[in-house]
């Protein structure tokens, strides 16, 4: 009988996944039944933008944590899929910080080419999985009909992402601070902090970001509060880089170096939880936002249950172009191509060294190399088309030293794609200047 | 063997059913074992104030809708303990619209005098129920611990509440509005909004109260949307009554009368959604917000697998003695002093019943008649305290006509508690001047 396959989420890593499956059909393979679950009522994960905040249209958590006017934090060329360019889609080289909407539809080229579009059961949420019958038992609820259903799988691949669930700490007064108090996760539109004096908690890219989108759309000022020490950036006139937060009083940030800053919004870009509430403990995974994930054999595989893998559950350097290793790398695995080792100690010393050498690591240089190294390890044992790594780590390195050395014009710039070694042409507007985030816009001469 | 008994949320009605169970054991009876799981560090339900808005501290959906410088939206002489009077609890006579944070006093009060804080799992969502071997298999999550159980019942009481997951319409316009865009349940401090010009969408309690609040807060403008026709109430100068949306453009709603308004924020009050996640369809009730729910026999039994109980559900008028009276009931089904029929022909007819009776309704004084009757019915049955009923009507009907005269003035007035027959005194302050909503305040002379 026919393998059945679950996929939880059609974000990058879901959609990776049925892209890889589909390839090997392409080729004249057998494979397994897919079938895609996906709560929200189209793909693309977090690249599928929603103005709503808190819960979706069904009352479930919103995914979404992405915001208008947001572009790439990265280089494009870090993250280009290695079966499908930036070319091929767009049919000429574009720049290399594309909007969202931009890489939205970058990722949807490729699986509408791939047709893998009825694979997906949309409106649908896994409410629960349970290992059962040396199998899955997976219950779903389908939002638009109200019903569920609960379904056998020999496999269940999680690709539900972890930037979605915020995690939101607690201070003293804000149960009673008189502004607006927000996690990054619901922040949506910049022009709703014009003329404002806003606080930014945190030194993540979401703190970097999404201050730099507020001052951009005419903040009045920005307070980051950085617990860990400055941020080394060169930050505009109106942006001061103060201590860790002591507590609110009324509108009053009072800081543990004694500044205080009075602000109409207080934004707090604290990060997100790996969070899996429909999963049992057998089978869910905890960790941290790491490089070398806990419990998962090369990255991917469950390791008290091997017939589970999950999809880009690491911290990300590295993004749609390892989500295709992990899944091309799962493919293989499902299919019996690749041999998952059967016994714990084996399986555990991987994860052991690979949290070795992550401890090892110097600066965010050797953090790109180790995952750069880490998607090659994965491709080279599938038959995802190879490419020139080190071209990859060569656009990240040069995103940093840009941003180093100015903060606010770093996405004029341009690198070489690592697929195709076109060097990509200069924006034609400057970030700060381009409010225009559509991808007409951005996809002008 | 014992019964085992488990209780969903630790809201008034859920702890209505502590107490039931409680008093049964004062009296001398031998009671089921009864274990309440309740989401939340704390009890009191949506009374229990959190500054936190989406989702909470363990990244599930934010239970609390409730705000600051919230006071009781109806008097206090309509929902008051028949065996647990205000007097009792405060020692004194207090005013008729109390402060959300003197009610959840009040709530806590009796329980705590009845000790039953340990019957509750703090901290514990319920994450699947499923009907199994004549009896219930409840998983819990500890969020604490961050582990999982999975434990067996006779019987499952649904006190979990409906005035949490908001129902969110969608506008042409709000993917790409300029400004704050919420509903309700995200509503906390009113002094965000002071200067502000704001567009208010709906009729509901909400729209009115948080309308009325961020007015006393000093916004600078008030849009009231309402789809339905005018409201009939006298609102201030700066508030203005307009038709349903149309759409909107950067910062403007165009609404379907031709009228436009440019707003700094827009709050839906576009109701809540009856909604169980952690419910397979065979227990899921699916009801609209009205008097005489669907598929529960005596408001309260579930139709379709008669071990299993909802409390609250209706629309409310009443509130806190009608969940008493339905958890009293609900205890004596449980402990087999009242039988539940059988047949499913009867369950229906009296829900058929009951609806025909609440379609037939002329006006909300009916209403209130309505729903008055329906928890004497159920008190009737019971040993809770009967109480005058009429009485509590009457605070209703004028309560509503305090309202119709002049809904910025209301909370002024007092009214005479069903259960002491004291004539509540007048609040030292006009609502309209009194910023400070602590308890401590509201107590002084
Ligand atoms: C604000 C922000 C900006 C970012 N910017 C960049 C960037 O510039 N470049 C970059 O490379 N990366 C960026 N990222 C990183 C981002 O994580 C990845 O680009 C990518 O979206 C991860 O893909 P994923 O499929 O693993 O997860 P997601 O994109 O999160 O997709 C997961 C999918 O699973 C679905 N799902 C979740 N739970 C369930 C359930 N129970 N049942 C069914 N479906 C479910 C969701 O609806 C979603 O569609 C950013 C992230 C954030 C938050
Ligand atoms: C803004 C607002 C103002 C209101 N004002 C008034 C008023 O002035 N007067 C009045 O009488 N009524 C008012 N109400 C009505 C209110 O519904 C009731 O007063 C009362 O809170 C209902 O009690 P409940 O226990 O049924 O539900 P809730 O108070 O909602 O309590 C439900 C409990 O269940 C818990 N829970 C939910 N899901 C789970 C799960 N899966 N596992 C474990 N625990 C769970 C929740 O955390 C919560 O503690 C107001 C409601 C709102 C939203």
């Amino acid at each position: 009988m026919t393998k059945r396959v679950c996929v939880i989420g059609a974000g990058p890593s879901g959609l990776a996944q049925l892209r890889a499956f589909q390839s090997a059909k392409a080729k004249g393979e057998d494979i397994p039944e897919v079938v895609c679950y996906e709560k929200q009522s189209d793909w693309g994960g977090l690249w599928n933008y929603t103005w709503r905040t808190g819960v979706d249209e069904h009352g479930n958590n919103c995914h979404g944590s992405m915001y208008r006017y947001l572009w790439s934090n990265g280089p494009k060329e870090g993250l280009e899929f290695a079966d499908y360019t930036f070319e091929e889609h767009f049919g000429k080289p574009i720049a290399s910080y594309p909007p969202r909407a931009v890489l939205f539809d970058y990722i949807k080229g490729r699986v509408e080419k791939a047709g893998v579009r009825d694979w997906i059961e949309f409106d649908t949420i896994v409410r629960d999985v349970r290992a059962r019958d040396g199998g899955f038992e997976v219950t779903v609820r389908n939002e638009k009909t109200d019903s569920e259903k609960t379904e056998q799988f020999d496999h269940v691949v999680v690709a539900t992402g972890h930037f979605s669930v915020p995690n939101v700490p607690e201070y003293p007064g804000f149960e009673s601070y008189n502004g607006r108090l927000l996690h990054a996760h619901d922040f949506r539109d910049a022009r709703e902090f014009t003329g404002k004096d806003v606080m930014i908690m945190g030194t993540s890219y979401s703190a970097e970001d999404i201050g730099s989108q507020i001052w951009k759309y005419g903040a009045t000022s920005i307070v980051q509060s950085c617990r860990g020490g400055a941020t080394g950036y060169k930050w505009p006139e109106n942006w001061t880089e103060v201590a860790g937060l002591d507590r609110v009083e009324g509108k009053t940030c009072h800081f543990t170096d004694g500044s205080t800053a009075d602000v109409d919004a207080i934004i707090l870009c604290t990060g997100y939880k790996h969070h899996f509430p429909f999963l049992p403990d057998d089978l869910r995974l905890k960790t941290a936002n790491i490089l070398a994930a806990d419990d998962l054999y090369k990255g991917v595989v469950w390791n008290h249950n091997t017939d589970m893998f999950y999809l880009g559950m690491q911290d990300q350097w590295y993004t749609f172009n390892m989500f295709d290793a992990q899944a091309w790398w799962v493919r293989d695995a499902i299919m019996g191509k690749i041999a998952i080792p059967s016994d714990m100690a084996t399986l555990e010393a991987d994860v052991a060294q690979r949290k070795a050498e992550e401890g090892a690591l110097a600066d965010d240089f050797a953090c790109i190399d180790y995952q750069g190294a880490y998607t090659m390890e994965l491709i080279e044992e599938t038959d995802y088309p190879s490419f020139d790594i080190q071209a990859a780590n060569q656009a990240f390195y040069e995103w940093k030293k840009h941003k180093k050395a100015d903060i606010m014009t770093f996405r004029n710039n341009g690198y070489t794609s690592p697929m195709t070694g076109t060097k990509a042409p200069e924006h034609h507007t400057p970030w700060k200047d381009a409010l225009d985030d559509s991808l007409e816009s951005y996809l002008q001469v």
